[in-house]
């Protein structure tokens, strides 16, 4: 069974990253709380919407970025029983390209190159299982799609749902 | 119809690269004539093997390749009439992944970021039509798998053939 695996907000904790930008910018701080169904550039004052809309295109965004909780492990019992690859939309985000690869080598080593996918549209992967938070990714693929909570998805119905990686326990009969 | 197509040996030219360095590192002129059926470290005094296989993990092995004769004019005919996608193995050479995007950029400028994917193993891919130098990476795909023509594949006959981006108006009937 091939696991196709997204890095942003199912990995790597790139709202985090939204929110703690925002607060160094402007002094508010907001929470994931505050994101449920929708994304922190739709909630702050409208002039600032281009700034945060545009900060993945940031050279630092994707530097560093938090791990979502118990994704390593529960990554690694995956990959020991599946065939897993990490497929991330980094293209729209050329200074990702680094900054992601080495957070895979630093966080992620297990995972050999043959197995990272850096692409655009999701619809060119073939697999068996996708693990992705966004709508767009898990629409186009053919395989079973698997939405991971993010605050932004947390009001869509239509996917199969793992709201954190323990679930993986289950969803994958690891036990 | 979906056509991806690989970077190395058949829109840029790697194979031109390794011959220019040897010939830099050690004054010895090499055409790509001496490597019919072979690679360029296949050839070369064995106390040179390593360093020439070697070459692509250089920061800058990947800068500025030359461009494939007649590949921009003949994928932008594609492109305007198929589905196209670059598909490039280069996790393998993670220097490489910044050089290629902007190469892309700067010779390609007509493939959005949507289409560009730089992946490991191929076997990932669905697609119709892979235009691809490799045959590890022609077996694994399920679809059409038409080989480009490069120094190192010239005795393989398991593959239909594209001797050169020319010949892309006969494959794909663009007349």
């Amino acid at each position: 069974m091939r696991i196709l695996i997204d890095m942003d907000d199912v990995l790597a904790d790139a709202v985090q990253r939204f929110l703690d930008w925002y607060e160094r910018d402007f002094g508010v701080k907001y929470t994931k709380d505050d994101l449920r169904g929708t994304k922190l550039h739709m909630i702050v004052p409208e002039e600032h919407r281009k700034i945060v809309h545009g900060y993945p295109h940031h050279k630092d965004f994707f530097q560093d970025l938090p791990v979502i909780e118990h994704s390593r492990e529960m990554v690694e019992e995956l990959h020991n029983r599946f065939e897993v690859y990490i497929a991330s939309a980094a293209m729209e985000f050329p200074f990702s390209l680094d900054h992601k690869n080495d957070w895979l080598n630093q966080y992620f080593p297990f995972i050999h190159w043959k197995r990272r996918i850096f692409c655009g549209d999701k619809s060119v992967l073939k697999g068996d299982v996708l693990i992705d938070d966004h709508d767009f990714n898990l629409s186009v693929f053919s395989g079973r799609a698997i939405m991971f909570s993010s605050p932004h998805n947390l009001l869509d119905t239509r996917y199969e749902r793992m709201e954190n990686w323990l679930e993986a326990d289950k969803i994958f009969d690891l036990k």
